[in-house]
């Protein structure tokens, strides 16, 4: 079981390549936000600010998408087949949040 | 002159005030991208971490509107009153990129 | 049973209730573009022009969340009961279009 | 002049090419809604419906740059000529409603 419903809170038990795979992109976008860092230190043209920042804006994306990937293949399967359907509510909640 | 084109590169001289409004806004957001690392790290569940997401994909398009705003009202204005008008171009690019 | 999967293509049945709420976004969708097309006749000013188009993609992003929230209430929950787990990537490929 | 300012309102005096152009793309995606409107009534998988709306949003937008771009190539360079930059906040607005 990858989702567990405790009485405080939910959980997620990702495997260690799943978690392995999400640092990494994580440590990308910190390593991407100090470049931009530099470059407002740096007097640095906005326009190549702004395509930088645009960038990063893209690594977001994909980083949520490929959470919800697999969240949608384990704790959604998982809880519409043990009848939880509200589960359905939160992932169209989450699609116009990303809209 | 905030903008000058020099022959190697553009720059962009911002005020202290300006840089340190960015820099506090950069050091924020990779706050909060270290705030994800953690979830990711104590198996937080997957739509609370996607909501997390979302803010921080808010953060950087708030950061980017930012940005645009000063160089709209600097550089642009300043590139149009010297009758260059490619700037415009560039923008417009932008305008496409956070769409 | 809503979703049916026939040799040559899936269906949705909706209900007439459903039906009607859509055809009725649709059609105030067009009449919006027809709206847009009067103000470029008139030489209306590009701002209001562009004002009117935001809110149009407005209309189709909740028209497109309507479908999509009874899309997974219905033939989501359907497929994943009968096994066919493919309709999770197809509900994240959706995802990433309309990001 | 391409921008008037009249006492009422503003005006955009725009090229019969360029009408003609913004009237076909119109035509277009009014033609893209009715194509979604008869898949409703033919029970069209919403998968399908949906990729169309998504592409119908791309031509939306598509659209919205079109005429900004012939907007700041005309009514924002005049605008900033006789010194009016309050164009520029207009813009950035703009740039927000359509992120």
């Amino acid at each position: 079981m990858d989702c567990c419903n405790t009485k405080n809170e939910k959980i997620k038990v990702r495997t260690e390549e799943e978690k392995k795979n999400i640092i990494t992109r994580i440590n990308k976008i910190t390593g991407q936000m100090n470049g931009i860092k530099e470059m407002i230190l740096n007097d640095r043209y906005c326009d190549d600010v702004l395509i930088q920042l645009s960038a990063i804006d893209k690594s977001i994306k994909s980083l949520a998408n490929f959470i919800l990937d697999k969240h949608m293949h384990s704790c959604l399967i998982e809880n519409i087949n043990n009848g939880n359907y509200e589960i359905v509510d939160e992932i169209v909640e989450l699609f116009k949040r990303f809209q």
